[in-house]
């Protein structure tokens, strides 16, 4: 079977992970090898070995609660284009496109979602501010650490097996009626990571490595799923994640493997995130793809922080998905992604393109093919270092992991990250490949820039008055706390 | 089919590496995944993820000829013992057990050898030394650079495809005439590297790559006489390294991985090697196997660094292999090597054992359970390091990768490398963690330091008189050099 010869055109299930690293899988060489899942979803799909992320962080996330933007309305997100080809659209996890009512993923495309707008964190018993809530289709059903509990002491929480579940349940509504697609977007492994109960001590790896192995469990349970209901070949199934391990959490994070740094910055342990994808029948089992690709439709969007993660949720399918599905992308803008199904059945196909890599509103890198140029490096600014905030733990590459964003505009630095995945080894500017590699970086730079049209920044302001205190369904909770008056100001992220 | 009810015992190979990083097999991380064949026999068997190398280096690189020692009679090596259940051992490959006539693999149990005493360093065009020679068994079939050409510009040599061809060979003729052993150890990942013409180009890797390249096909055309024959029902194949990837070579370098540092140094990036067993129908497929082991059965030996290598060399399964063959090792010394075949049955099995991580004579670590201790530390020599030469390129971890060998003893530096691998984050000496660990440490070095028995130091003396002037067979090549005035004098080792 091929999509173009199906009778209808495939599901597609997005398995996005939050700060999961590269090297965190099993078949990506995670030494204590916890995921038998994934590593079977691997043996049995593609490897995707190059794929980027938008930006290095999810959004800014000490105050995010107070942010004022969100998604904007003009943007086509993947559900409203597959909507068009009778697409039912399911969240399940975390949206972080912005809490105000009007940027909700029921205003956006989906038609159902379980989950929460923000990331799990607290005030936790922190009265002045409220706490997350999490939502069921438009209205909360409750909120993180009074109804959704997480234990801080000991990671236990049963929201990985909830987002499992509710997966699951959208499958076996879904698979008989009609194409779907779903976004299962668990945040179990950003900091503070949890488990169940029943994974407490299951892993080598601590609690981090609790909240991967149910994090797999559920990845087996929805692939099950698919086949239970026969329509694993009319399926694809991306596992990814949504930037690198925030190595900044030491034992509490996760593995970069070779990569150099995490979470945060540019260079690959930032960047560069698992891909796999599976659908049995179509793609071929045991395979890999070298391909460059990124999980972003960059170049609508405003490269602030948030915005970047948003690309991140939209994801890269918003065109190969499109493809698949037979929907013509919108062609009032430039789309940079590209739509890459014939990837999927052919792995040896490589497309030459060049991938953006910003941190914030400043392109900072370029890959394409072998190489990896950086214009500006950055890696844990000084006043953070000395308060023990560390992003790049244990490695000091002379020149490159600069505490200060260090220009190298007029000298850009290169690595050929498939000889040198952990950015070591900088390429001499005396060889004839430097000098190639700067002609060629010119050339797309000048490009990019051209076709770019910079959004409306959604990150500037901030307000306490647009935090969860009032979401819709807090009157039948009675979590309903009074609003205070408004008073915009403009944010202050701290990296 | 077990070993226990099998009418013969088991036939052995091992694949010794030379220089192979652990994170260099797709199976354990290499993002470009070029080790098909490889991958393939992890998932028909078994990953030991945390086997280690009796020593960081094959031994002292600089001036291996001049070297009076080796390997003493008394010592009992693996083939010696199969040699009494009626097995035929074969070595293929570099032996480096020293290269004095008695010393050679036909003098300690082989009865079959194609390879050569040293690695394949030059002189190259330096006529006042002997190039290394080639042996066929006891006799000198050529010299490296001379009739085995090894061209130093491209790195195109067809040793590699020799080495496989012999092993397969080998194969050919012992697969049906009773158990055979056979120890295949080509050194095509040591620097120089080397492969092939028809691998150039072939790697996304560079000409290290090109090596790895080779080498994976040399296992799947061993791998394929063993099913050839349908002897693979009854024959352990092993898999592994000698030590770290030397990161020193940058480029020309393999890949350790999330592990700390490389050859030379005892982080887990110079002491972690790649593990992997297959026997199908015994071993059972897709496993892991977390069992701390060694590849040397040390304590009979002393700690020169040549000496550490030929423990590796001598290796593992003298106690594991000899278990299956069903032969009693020697009673009249102490093994701390354990008999691990039920492990290879029953991965899930562990044995709670100290490994001790030696750099030359010194006890620098030790490894038991998920704890790695450093009692000393000593990365690159700050000489060295003036002069380019760096061990640890990109890590710098704050008082571990010290630059001078650094005494601990006071208070050693604790890691839990299952969830540290990197070896960034040391445990905090007031943890209960901690003082458990110490307290352990003291036994377990107790008891190790009580059983040793340090033996003859082979590497202290050295002499030009030694070197391969005249190797057995020399004069049917008439390629004998005259032999200088023997002057011994004290081997100066520069790490
Ligand atoms: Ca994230
Ligand atoms: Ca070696």
């Amino acid at each position: 079977a091929t999509a173009s010869t199906s009778s209808q055109p495939p599901n597609v299930v997005i398995m996005l992970m939050d700060d999961m690293g590269w090297g965190d899988l099993g078949c990506n060489g995670e030494p204590n090898r916890e995921t038998p899942n994934l590593d079977q979803m691997a043996r049995e799909g593609l490897i995707a070995s190059s794929m980027y992320t938008a930006a290095p962080l999810c959004s800014p996330s000490y105050t995010p609660q107070n942010m004022v933007g969100g998604i904007p309305d003009d943007e086509v997100l993947l559900p409203e284009l597959l909507a068009q080809k009778g697409y039912t659209s399911g969240l399940v996890g975390k949206w972080h496109l912005g809490h105000q009512p009007q940027y909700l993923p029921l205003k956006h495309g989906f038609d159902f979602w379980f989950g929460a707008p923000n990331c799990h964190f607290g005030p936790y018993a922190d009265l002045l501010t409220p706490n997350i809530p999490v939502f069921l289709n438009d209205s909360m059903v409750g909120r993180y650490y009074e109804d959704f509990h997480i234990d801080k002491n000991n990671g236990v929480s049963n929201m990985t097996q909830l987002f499992t579940d509710a997966a699951v349940e959208f499958i076996n509504r879904e698979a008989n009626r009609g194409p779907f697609f779903l976004l299962w977007a668990p945040d179990a492994t950003h900091a503070p990571t949890y488990a169940s109960e029943k994974y407490r001590g299951t892993s080598r790896r601590g609690r981090y490595g609790e909240a991967v192995r149910e994090l797999d469990a559920g990845v087996g349970a929805i692939l099950d799923a698919l086949r239970a209901h026969q329509v694993d070949n009319n399926t694809l199934v991306v596992f990814t994640s949504d930037n690198g391990a925030a190595l900044v959490s030491k034992y509490n994070g996760g593995s970069n493997g070779p990569f150099l740094c995490g979470k945060q910055t540019t260079f690959e342990g930032g960047m560069r995130a698992p891909g796999i994808f599976w659908w049995p029948g179509v793609i071929p089992a045991g395979t890999t793809t070298h391909q460059v690709s990124s999980e972003n439709t960059q170049p609508s969007q405003p490269y602030e922080e948030a915005v970047a993660e948003w690309c991140g949720r939209r994801w890269i399918c918003s065109r190969t998905a499109a493809q698949l599905a037979g929907v013509q992308t919108p062609q009032d803008r430039i789309y940079d992604g590209l739509a890459l199904a014939k990837s999927l059945t052919h792995p040896q196909l490589e497309v030459q393109r060049p991938v953006f890599l910003y941190r914030g509103n400043r392109l900072m890198a370029v890959r394409r093919g072998p190489l990896k140029i950086h214009l500006w490096t950055f890696s844990t600014p000084t006043a953070e270092l000395q308060k023990g905030i560390n992003f790049c733990p244990g490695a000091e590459v002379p020149n490159v992991t600069t505490p200060t964003p260090t220009n190298h505009t007029a000298r850009p630095i290169l690595f050929n990250v498939e000889v040198d995945p952990g950015e070591r080894y900088p390429v001499s500017h005396l060889s004839r490949t430097y000098k190639d590699a700067i002609q060629m970086l010119k050339k797309v730079v000048k490009e990019h820039e051209e076709k770019l049209v910079p959004g409306e920044p959604q990150l500037n302001w901030c307000d306490q008055a647009v935090m969860h205190w009032r979401p819709h369904g807090c009157e039948a909770l009675k979590e309903c706390l009074p609003i205070p008056q408004s008073n915009p100001y403009l944010c202050d992220w701290p990296h």
